[in-house]
């Protein structure tokens, strides 16, 4: 396509859309320059030119119809940064219908639909960019279907939602309770009014399940994810945790097993000395571990106008060059070619964990408690009791256990007399072991 | 070329070339199931049959006459792992020549003769694949031609050297003299017995090349680089830094400036909190921030067999894809499209800087030091003198200042009756300040 123009449709003038469309007004020279392209942004549709003008864009470039973005045959890439999961789908099906290549931010509709609107846009020569769904500006998709493309994926670990990050960060840092996190992220334009899909895990549950179809070319279905928020965290485990050498985390973690595939997004425990363990505020990163090339990582922006911009114009750039169109026919991991990915029960997911009891000081407790937990084969690395008033915080951590058996003791346990408070027990997101030669 | 059989060629059967050979085999099955493509290792070209037992090869690979590559049609792919700027630039230009792509991990042939092999392939309508030549197996050539294709690159700083790294770890983390650290460095196999070109800062220098005429598509000559390597450095100095919030690491650094590009390898100093300053022993790392994305970081092994092996395995993935072609087409940062690229005068690069003074333990000293640095309009940050036996260390960090000046300043200094050795200018690399809007 190199000389011919290349006419391009923003839908939804929001955040994104509006920096989106920035970058490929104010710096089109640039990019046509670099790129060897003649990109032209030909329209931008949103239900009211107002949308336009708040993101300081030309009123020129609106366009109340999407209707007249299909007919026009100069626009060949379509931008779908309407979200949700309804217009969303109908605009990105009709353009996929009239032959569109579509580039999409939207994690919730390729996790829901992904395998759909995959084969749609094979039946009609089409293909879809989708950088921007993972990860904000991180090149995280580019990564797994290109870069680490010999590799068998280990297991990937990622702080891929922003919203929690930063409520972690600012517990950890500050020793804030969730709910003062939460207010002072939503003050700073870093957590939405509703911020249930974030604070929830479903946000990254969404990133999850597309970077594992992708990793393991397998079709994960997300309502088969296991998939606990941030927002039942207490501030006194996470300071437990610190001083254990630890920082909680949301990882949406993804680990090849015998047996099958353990996926899952938990707060979890991270060694101090691990690289997540440093990717504090907004900010998002992705350790994969592939079998050739042991332990990688991808940092950055993981949401935000203009970063998020900076994925979807590659993913323009890509589509407008033919690469992405050479890889959608060839590789093998696209949703609409995978079979269903076999999950592990979560139950069967082995890690090592964190336990905390709220308890009276009594003897014999924590006795019982440590037979209760041998009667399972679950060994105990380090426990701490905290001179503290009644009641007493009994902190566990286990060596490696079946998931199944450290709730069937917690279970046991919450049976005890003297136990206070529902235990609580965290997943401790080891440093995975590379496999390479 | 989906179904039609690529095939490949390996030239020069050492660590990288047994990696490689043996990914391409083993795992042969899995590669072309993901890829979609018919991959076949063809020929591994080496002196001696021995060099492909030794890295547990069929013997049957073995091809003593690169002439015979040249003539099979099948062989669409030929990977130069030779090394070195003599025979591999024939081997690269012979393979060229006869229309077949090349993959290298060649950081000096690149950057000694980048402009003339890209044009070589560009007649030919062949393309080179050297994600592996910086960074071993992290994406980030992919990064900067693709993923960040749509930002203006501020800057970028990298860890690209694996022993150097090696080295400065050791040496802060257990206190080891340079020697010392070196010579583990060679017993574990992470030095070279030579390690001249690693430890003086020129591989470092070959990937900047690199990295900075893809990053600001201007052609970057190796002989204009700033280039100082890690073998002089004192452990005194390192361990000083520390107790200031530093840690020293081997940068090879580039931004724009108004002036031109800043562009540098050096031992340099960076804060404790930013991310590449947990980048450890082998590891590598580049930030890059862009215009639009911000700071991003990509890490990995830059080095080793297998890591290496799957960036070169990408590559060869890539091109048979036809993705390189369609990028080599169409993008304008390949060394033989862009002009040259306008570097600042080393004197002219602005920094923060750690000076380091042995100085009699006389008054009016530090008092002189200071006058002959505001004398040249550069304050002072922070000044530490150690109670230690004479001659005392006196440190200074310095704000912004030009290099030119600080070396006139030291200068000046060395002449003084009570200095007792050279002073020791480190440079400060700073949190580069993101440009997003």
């Amino acid at each position: 396509m190199s000389q011919e123009k290349v006419g391009v449709a923003i839908i939804g003038c929001g955040t994104v859309g509006g920096a989106t469309a920035k970058v490929i007004t104010d710096d089109i020279a640039f990019i046509n320059k670099r790129s060897g392209l003649y990109l032209e942004l030909t329209a931008v549709v949103d239900r009211d030119v107002a949308a336009l003008t708040r993101q300081g864009l030309d009123e020129s470039l609106f366009e109340p119809e999407f209707q007249k973005v299909l007919e026009n045959d100069e626009i060949k890439i379509v931008v779908e940064l309407v979200g949700g999961l309804t217009i969303a789908k109908q605009f990105m099906e009709k353009a996929l219908k009239a032959g569109k290549h579509v580039v999409t931010a939207n994690k919730a509709l390729l996790a829901h639909y992904g395998k759909e609107l995959f084969a749609l846009a094979r039946e009609n020569n089409a293909a879809i960019g989708f950088e921007a769904s993972c990860g904000g500006g991180i090149p995280i998709i580019k990564a797994l279907t290109d870069g680490l493309l010999a590799n068998r994926i280990d297991a990937f670990f990622g702080i891929v939602n922003g919203t929690c990050n930063y409520i972690l960060t600012e517990m950890t840092e500050k020793g804030q309770s969730y709910k003062e996190a939460l207010s002072a992220a939503q003050k700073g334009g870093l957590a939405e009014a509703d911020p249930t899909l974030d604070v929830n895990g479903m946000d990254s549950a969404h990133k999850l399940a597309i970077m594992s179809s992708l990793s393991y070319s397998e079709h994960v279905n997300l309502d088969d994810l296991s998939v606990e928020g941030i927002d039942k965290l207490d501030i006194q485990d996470i300071k437990m945790g610190q001083e254990l050498g630890y920082i909680v985390k949301l990882i949406a973690a993804a680990r090849k097993t015998d047996k099958g595939l353990d996926l899952s997004v938990s707060p979890s425990f991270i060694s101090t000395d691990h690289p997540l363990a440093r990717v504090s505020g907004a900010f998002n990163a992705v350790s994969v571990y592939g079998h050739a090339v042991g332990h990688t990582m991808y940092y950055g922006r993981g949401a935000g106008g203009s970063p998020t911009a900076s994925a979807v114009v590659a993913d323009i750039l890509a589509l407008a060059l033919g690469i992405t169109q050479n890889a959608f026919n060839s590789l093998t991991c696209w949703p609409d070619q995978t079979p269903d990915a076999q999950l592990i029960d979560r139950k069967d997911s082995v890690n090592r964990y964190y336990l905390r009891f709220k308890t009276d000081d009594k003897p014999g407790v924590v006795a019982h408690i440590s037979k209760l937990l041998g009667d399972k084969g679950i060994s105990i690395s380090s426990m701490i009791q905290k001179e503290t008033e009644e009641p007493v915080s009994v902190v566990i951590i286990t060596h490696e256990a079946r998931e199944g058996d450290i709730l069937d003791v917690l279970e046991e346990v919450e049976k005890l007399n003297e136990i206070r408070e529902t235990p609580i027990y965290i997943k401790i997101a080891e440093e995975h072991q590379e496999t390479i030669a």
